[in-house]
């Protein structure tokens, strides 16, 4: 089959690799209908995370079940599944507390699972799922090709803009902010809008993002940043700053940004990776008795009710993949969204 | 009157100080009934906070109105009153929001308000009141002595102990921990038991403040500190840490052994006044999803609630006054919190 390895900065090449096959009697093997380009991906692409050796790429699918185990209970081959960016057992004291992220046999797409077997890359035409009923979520019926990139979206953007607004405490009533306007960022504020938040107002300076915010729910957008940014929130805010921020970045400027918006006592959730590992200033966390929470999503978690209402027509995040790539043009969707040409790119196998 | 003065380090005197008026038509005045020495009053009597003029203080106080200015309202000379250690106006957007320590008048004890009045410390013979409406909360009879220590608790520590306990969400079933055995550690262990924990091991290498904080409803206490003490809670809750960890101690070392004792998902509740403001590890908080929430306890939102169980017997924190003083013998208080000698000192005038 062919899959995406990345060779170094700015090196993405889709090469003939091994088809995969069932190892292990816990594995599904699954034909990749849709994945995408995270805008994580980009951190190796742009050479902020040094590349040692080549590496399959992607994290996020969905796809048809070809074959599974002897021990698999919950998928079988024919069914349209749905894959979060962490694969996990279901089963450890984590999972059961649904932090699928922290299981203890946790896998990654791409990596070696803790067998060392190597588990593909989404970005590619077949993929070994090591612990298949803990991480596949499948969907009742094969659904419309028109379905799957709401579906994909599900693998990871919808799910950690949830993460945040899960984490910030939202819901009804509730003043929101979301710092950042990449595809998490616009997920969270569909998010946001889907629990109850009574205004939305999205942080962006780009005109298409904004028109998607808007259109995602965002009451208000703000194009100022920084000092400048946190100032106009108050002001927006009775003075005091938002019940609820969603931090969907990752720096140190976009989390001071984050808390300097929010009310005293109110909450920010976080689910940009922390680019470079800005420390959080804790005198002014004390003073203001404002919360951070949040962290890598276990969108494992939140799949089964998503699914429901993607499947109902109540939830559209598909909008989010705004570039559909053919597979053999894996180069260019990352070259389109190195270059922010393109809000979130959809591959097709 | 008499009032408390710090000149220096480890420099306390009683002096003789102006009786208070009341001078704005919201003030009250009190005739102290009880008063203490807070943990934190020992950071200027240390010399960890520079001391530049005499200064006034205590910030904890329970006693008898003895006049109001026109405009108050809640309150009338011979009432009981509990006052927080923040005077606040109870009507700003912070304060209802049920954040009175964000008030945009906020005040302090012993410190000028925002008309450069005085507002006079708690170890003294009398204070005025700015605001007291927003301030104080009376009880509805003048109460037995022998509550006194109970009350006055609630004017910080077991507020302070109920807002960690609130702030890492502690409830029924859930495994707690306690990092600190001071009078707000102690008051949180309390606080989780009233709030239906399951588990609460307090952490501790003090023979009479592990006796305490037994008898305070801790299942456990565990004397190891650090990684070690980490690692011992993560041993006694099935390898994962605990769901709730209450940081009372404010330093970067028991922050850390906070984080490291919380199981993924999980949340730490701190109200340690952070000493020379450790910051938080955000790389470590983002892969475990713990979250960190508390800060400077508002204490006058909690008042009613636990005062109500105080009257009805339910709770007692006045157990953490292990030694009381005559106001005379100030000095002899601070220094024997200082030398760990007492865990909390009450003073009589």
């Amino acid at each position: 089959m062919r899959a995406t390895l990345i060779h170094g900065t700015r090196d993405i090449r889709l090469e003939d690799v091994p088809d995969p096959t069932v190892q292990r009697p816990t594995d599904a093997v699954v034909r990749i209908v849709a994945s995408c380009v995270c805008g994580s991906d980009l951190w190796p692409y742009r050479g902020v995370r040094e590349i040692r050796e080549p590496r399959r790429m992607g994290h996020e699918l969905v796809g048809i079940v070809e074959e599974v185990g002897s021990d698999v209970r919950t998928v079988t081959p024919g069914d349209f599944v749905i894959a979060p960016f962490v694969l996990s057992d279901g089963t450890c004291p984590n999972c059961r507390n649904g932090i699928f992220t922290s299981c203890l046999h946790a896998a990654g797409w791409g990596s070696d699972d803790e067998h060392g077997l190597l588990v593909d890359g989404g970005q590619g035409e077949l993929a070994r799922v090591a612990m298949a009923d803990g991480t596949l979520v499948r969907a009742p019926e094969v659904p419309d090709d028109d379905l799957v990139p709401s579906l994909l979206a599900l693998s990871d953007v919808m799910g950690t803009g949830h993460h945040a607004a899960l984490s910030a405490g939202v819901g009804p009533g509730q003043s929101v902010v979301v710092v950042g306007d990449g595809a998490v960022g616009l997920c969270a504020v569909l998010a946001s809008k889907r629990l109850g938040a009574e205004r939305v107002i999205a942080m962006s300076r780009h005109d298409d993002r904004a028109a998607l915010a808007r259109r995602f729910g965002a009451d208000d957008v703000v194009a100022a940043r920084g000092d400048d940014g946190a100032e106009a929130i108050r002001e927006m805010t009775g003075g005091i700053g938002a019940d609820a921020v969603l931090e969907c970045v990752g720096t140190k400027e976009s989390m001071q940004q984050a808390l300097d918006s929010t009310r005293p006592g109110g909450r920010v959730g976080y689910v940009g990776v922390p680019a470079g590992g800005p420390e959080l200033p804790i005198g002014q966390l004390f003073s203001s008795n404002v919360t951070v929470g949040g962290g890598v999503a276990p969108v494992r978690a939140y799949l089964p009710e998503l699914l429901d209402d993607v499947l109902a027509g109540r939830l559209d995040p598909g909008p989010v993949f705004d570039t559909t790539f053919a597979l053999a043009d894996v180069a260019d969707a990352y070259r389109g969204m190195d270059e922010r040409r393109v809000i979130k790119a959809l591959l097709r196998p």
